[in-house]
């Protein structure tokens, strides 16, 4: 299975945008907000469905072909956002990780303890 | 420059709500939100702001690491939410840039243009 | 009980922003980012709840105050970025209830029903 | 000028889902994800426009018309969900105003407290 970079999708949507002269409306602002629409695209797929559960079982193909072209869409505007304020993406959210396991200490697996004292 | 991939980044949200057992929490419509949470923090920065340049030269260095802060969280709770979905995000990325690509085509080169001038 | 109109609303964010200054920062753009801003901390509430009852019997009053908090921040700002665009909104509002009913017909009643069928 | 009031439209509300047998629809987060989906149409109409002056005086009324439209909804449903969850939002919109009030007190008026104090 081929992993996909941030780096790749941040290099297709530049050349996308320099190939349709369209650089001139990727402003930060501009990006925000079309990024918002997404969003809201997003939500309204999931909007009447009352809970849904993990990997929507009862969802038909169609349905999920839709959620995942939603789902690109607000990828897509993040990674082109960040890159117009000169954010490095990938290199953020690696950094925002580690962040949150300083905030979120993980619990001590007791058996996990057991067997370090075993070990000292 | 290393890049980051969606693969790794899906798995380290993945290890994260594990070691947490939040796992009960990751359920679909509970990670949308949670993400709409984060774009609202997102747009908090931009709003007090007027138009914003490309690259942020005003902005000073503290406000550039929040925005690659709130970038990311909407970053991680999207791909986890699309991990929770059984949707692969970065298959489904590169599908959405070729569909976008046939919706809206880029416009010939000039050079092409006088090429084909020159063969008719 | 007392009616809370839209043009009181109005004029009281009129002049909460004359009597501080803020007119200069209340562009629509600005107001809209911080209305999606406002949304964001209304998501936040309900993000790790699951489905959540009509009427919200499981929350403590606290919660209750809060939650009406963040659906009013809402409510205000789009009532600014409406009169700021100048729009009257809540003639907009009452046109649109018209349009969705145009859109949305609603089904003939059961009596009526009945009728028909004593008519057949 | 007729002035709206937030109960009459929560009751209009009330009435077209009661009509169309939707109220087993209107649970809360169903709700909040329809208004954000509403939020992202209205910042589709604002995402590539750069900034936007105060009373839109560049754009024609058919966009006017249009905005006014998804401004009402985002009333609307936002109307709907603090109904469904028993929270009353006109009066929490003006306690929530003078929260604001409190939180950031408007600037002393040097002139108007000299006038006064001489008056005294």
């Amino acid at each position: 299975m081929e992993e996909v970079s941030l780096e790749l999708l941040k290099k297709k949507m530049e050349d996308f945008a320099k190939e349709r002269d369209w650089e001139k409306y990727h402003i930060p602002r501009n990006l925000l907000l079309a990024m918002v629409g997404e969003v809201g695209e997003l939500s309204e797929i999931f909007q009447w469905k009352g809970e849904v559960a993990k990997g929507l079982p009862d969802w038909d193909e169609a349905e999920k072909v839709h959620l995942g072209e939603e789902l690109s869409d607000v990828l897509l505007y993040l990674i082109r956002l960040s890159d117009m304020c000169g954010i490095d993406l990938g290199k953020a959210a690696l950094r925002k990780v580690q962040l949150n396991a300083l905030k979120y200490p993980a619990p001590t697996h007791h058996s996990t303890t057991k067997a370090d004292h075993t070990a000292a």
